[in-house]
C-alpha cells in the first residue's frame, strides 16, 4: 500500500464516528417517495461543505416524457429535488458520476420491524432502519470517499459529478433527468447494495399484467362454467416454463452462480368476485427479468409470442386468449465490458483493501445505470456495502463496516480513474 | 281431467294477462338487499284482496341470533319486512306451507345487460329482468294457484301458509324469522326455479377461506424466497382432489345425471401486494357443497383434516399450514324421503297437467329448505318454474308458460295434500 493509499485508510479510519452520525441522519429522514427533500438538504449541506459546485433542481415531467424509458406514476415532482455536486477536475483526466438514489422504499408493515423502521438505531456494529441498506449506505461511502479526497488535499484531473437522486424505486426519473439536463461522464459506479460484489452488467426488468378469462356459473353446478382460476393456473405454469427456455439460453459465465439469471416473479393474483360463483376473470401481476443483452422491446415481443402458444395446450385459449398488457415501472438492463478499464481498476483497489479477489456478477435487478449506460452513454458498474437480501424488508440494516472499506475503494478507484493532478 | 282440474286450467288461462302484469310489477321493483319492503307491500295488497290473515313484521336480529343456522351481515332488518298470509282451512286437513323468497341478487354489471336489468319487458313468451326467476316466476305461479282455488270457492281443510320472506339471498334469516315465530307446517313446496324438476332433496353449502402463506424475496432473487401463489396452486389441486373423493361415495340415485353432486367451487382468489414481490400470502375463498346425507359440522371437520394432509403432498405445508375459516353465509342440506305423500302427489298432478313424468333430481344449491326441514321441522320439496342457469345472471328471464304450469299443478297439489272440505 502507497502512501497515499494509507493516508486515505488512516482519514476513512479516523472518521468513522462521523460517518455513522451521518447515515444515521441519513437514514432517519423518512425520504420515501415525495418525502426526499429534508434528506436532500443535509446532502447540500455535505456537499457545500466539500466546496462542490452544486445544483438542485425539481425535474419537470414535460421535459422528461419525450423519453422512452420515462416512467411515473407521480403528476409532478414539486418539492422532491435531485442535487448533484461537481467536483471539477483540472483537466485531461476521465470524468465519473456517482450515483445514488435518496428515495426509499416504504416501511411496509410497522409491527414487523423491531424497532421504529427509521430509527438509525446502532447495534453490533449494524445501522438499523429503512434505507441503511439500500442505499443511504452507498451514499455515505461515496461522500467519504469524497470528503477523504478533498480533505488529504489529492487533486484530479477529471471532474466527479456525485449524484443524489430521487425516484429510483419507481423508474429512475431521478438520473433521467440527470442526463436529461446534460450530466454525462466517461464512466459511473452506483454503490447500491452489491455485498461488495462487482456487477458490470445489470438484469432491467419489466411488469406485466395477463388477464386470464373463463366463464361464470353458480358454484353449485360449477361444470357448467370455466374457472378463470384454473386457467390461470395453466397460465402460471406456462410461464414457469417460458422461464426456464429464457434462461437456458443463458452462457454469460458472469450468471454461472445465479440460480435464476433471468426470474419471471408472478407477484400478484386475483380474481373472482363471490365464493358461490365460478370465476370468470382472474388478473396475475409480475416481473421479468430482461437479460443486458436483450431490449424491453425483445422481451415483450417474446412474451406476447409465448402467451400465444397456450392455445396449443388448451383450446379455451383460442377462443378466449389472455390480455397482456406491459403497466407501470421498468427499468433498463445495462452491460459493460468486463475489460473496461474501470472494472479493472475497481478491481485492483478491492483486492488492494481487502487483500482478495472481488465476486464479478451480473445483478438480479435493475438499477439506474441502465438509464444512464443506455440514455446517458455512460458505462455502469454497480458496487457497494449492503445486502440485496436486506433491501425492502422490514429491520432492514447495513453492516457499517462495509461502509468504510467500500468508502476506500471508491476513494482509490476515484484517483486511478480520474487522474491525479498533483 | 276432472270437472274442478278444468275449472282450475281455465281460471288460470283466463288470467295470464294479470298474472303477467303482476310479475312485471314485481320485477320492476328492484328488490335487491335492504330494498325490499315496495315490492311486499304489493304482496300484502294481493293478499288482502284474497282474504288471507296477514302478518307482517321485521325480524329481529335478537330473537334469531340464538339459532346456530343464523348467518346475516346486517345489523338489523329494519325495512324489510316478512310477510305471510294465512288461508285458515276447515279443520282436518294436513297444513301446507308455500315458501317464496321476495329478495333478487344484485344486478351485477349493468353493461352487460340488453335491457335495463329491472324492465320487467315481455318478449316471445319470456319474462326478462333480475329476479323473473329467481324467484319471482315461483312467487306469482304460488298466488295465482291461491287465486284460482279462492276464486273457485273451492275450500280446504288444512291451512296454507304462504310466505313472502326476505334475506334467502343471504342465508335465510326470513324462513328462519318465520319459523321462530312460530309457522310450521305438515310440509312445504318453495318454487325456486328447478325447471319444472322436483327436488326433495337439495344440497346445502357453506364459504370457506383457506390463507396460504409462502415467502417473500425481491423478484429478481425469487429463488431465495417461497411464492405463496405457486402453493396456493396446490391448494388448489388438493381441493380439487378432495372434490374427487367426496363425490365417488355419492350412490343417491336422484344424483345420477348430475356431473358433480356436491362440487367444491374455488371462487376467489387475491394474493400478492407487489409485482416484482413473491408473494408471501394467498387468499382463496369458496363454496362446499353439503349432501342431504351430511351436516355442516361434519363437512367442516373433513375439510380440516383434508387441508392438514398437504403436508405430505410438500414439507413447506408442515411448517407453514393453511389457515382455514368459515365465513359469510351458509345453507343447511335438506332431504325428503322420496316416498312421501306430497312427493307422490305432486308427481301425480305434474303428470295429469304435462302428461308426462318430472324429473326427480337432489338440486345442486342450497334453498330455505334446508331451514324448514331442519330447524321447522317441515319437510319441503323445492320445485318451480324458471331455470337455474338463469338465476343470478345478466339477462336473467323466465319462460311465462312454465309460471302458469306450475301455477296448476301447484294449485291442484294444494288440494290434494289439504283436502277439500266442499
Amino acid at each position: 500500500m502507497n502512501e497515499q493509499a494509507s493516508a486515505i485508510h488512516e482519514w476513512i479510519q479516523k472518521h468513522e464516528a462521523k460517518g455513522i452520525r451521518m447515515l444515521k441522519r441519513f437514514v432517519q429522514e423518512a425520504s420515501t417517495q415525495g418525502n426526499e427533500k429534508n434528506v436532500q438538504a443535509m446532502v447540500v449541506e455535505k456537499l457545500r461543505q466539500l466546496g462542490l459546485e452544486i445544483d438542485i433542481w425539481e425535474p419537470k415531467i414535460r421535459d422528461l416524457k419525450k423519453h422512452e424509458a420515462f416512467v411515473t406514476a407521480r403528476s409532478s415532482f414539486r418539492d422532491s429535488p435531485n442535487v448533484v455536486g461537481v467536483w471539477k477536475g483540472s483537466g485531461g483526466g476521465r470524468s465519473l458520476i456517482l450515483n445514488g438514489h435518496i428515495d426509499v422504499v416504504p416501511e411496509g408493515d410497522v409491527k414487523l420491524w423491531e424497532d421504529d423502521p427509521f430509527s438509525g438505531k446502532v447495534k453490533d456494529g449494524r445501522l438499523y432502519g429503512r434505507g441503511s441498506t439500500d442505499m443511504k449506505g452507498g451514499n455515505v461511502a461515496m461522500i467519504l470517499a469524497l470528503e477523504a479526497l478533498i480533505s488529504l488535499d489529492i487533486s484530479l484531473k477529471g471532474d466527479v459529478i456525485f449524484q443524489s437522486v430521487i425516484e429510483e424505486e419507481s423508474g429512475g426519473a431521478g438520473t433521467l433527468a440527470c442526463i436529461e439536463r446534460g450530466y454525462r461522464a466517461d464512466a459511473a459506479i452506483i454503490p447500491e447494495p452489491t455485498n461488495m460484489k462487482i456487477f458490470p452488467k445489470q438484469q432491467g426488468s419489466m411488469w406485466f399484467r395477463v388477464v386470464v378469462h373463463g366463464m361464470s356459473a353458480h358454484g353449485g353446478t360449477r361444470y357448467e362454467g370455466v374457472s378463470a382460476i384454473e386457467k390461470a393456473m395453466k397460465v402460471v405454469q406456462h410461464l414457469q416454463e417460458f422461464e426456464k427456455v429464457r434462461n437456458a439460453r443463458i452462457t454469460d459465465p458472469l450468471y454461472q452462480s445465479i440460480p435464476i439469471p433471468l426470474p419471471i416473479n408472478i407477484g400478484k393474483i386475483s380474481g373472482g368476485s363471490w365464493p358461490s360463483s365460478v370465476p370468470d376473470e382472474v388478473t396475475i401481476e409480475g416481473r421479468i427479468g430482461v437479460g443486458p443483452h436483450e431490449t424491453l422491446t425483445q422481451v415483450r415481443e417474446e412474451t406476447a409470442t409465448w402467451l400465444q402458444k397456450l392455445s396449443e395446450i388448451d383450446s379455451w385459449f383460442e377462443s378466449h386468449p389472455t390480455q397482456l398488457e406491459w403497466f407501470g415501472a421498468h427499468w433498463l438492463p445495462s452491460q459493460m465490458n468486463i475489460e473496461h478499464d474501470l472494472v479493472t481498476i475497481l478491481t485492483a483497489q478491492f483486492r488492494g483493501v481487502l487483500g482478495k479477489d472481488p465476486i464479478l456478477e451480473a445483478s438480479p435487478w435493475g438499477t439506474d445505470g441502465g438509464l444512464l449506460t443506455n440514455v446517458g452513454d455512460t458505462p455502469t458498474i454497480v458496487f457497494g456495502p449492503g445486502q440485496t437480501e436486506m433491501a425492502h424488508f422490514p429491520n432492514e440494516y447495513i453492516e457499517l463496516k462495509k461502509v468504510f472499506e467500500a468508502a476506500e475503494i471508491l476513494a482509490l478507484t476515484i484517483v486511478e480513474w480520474c487522474g491525479q493532478s498533483k
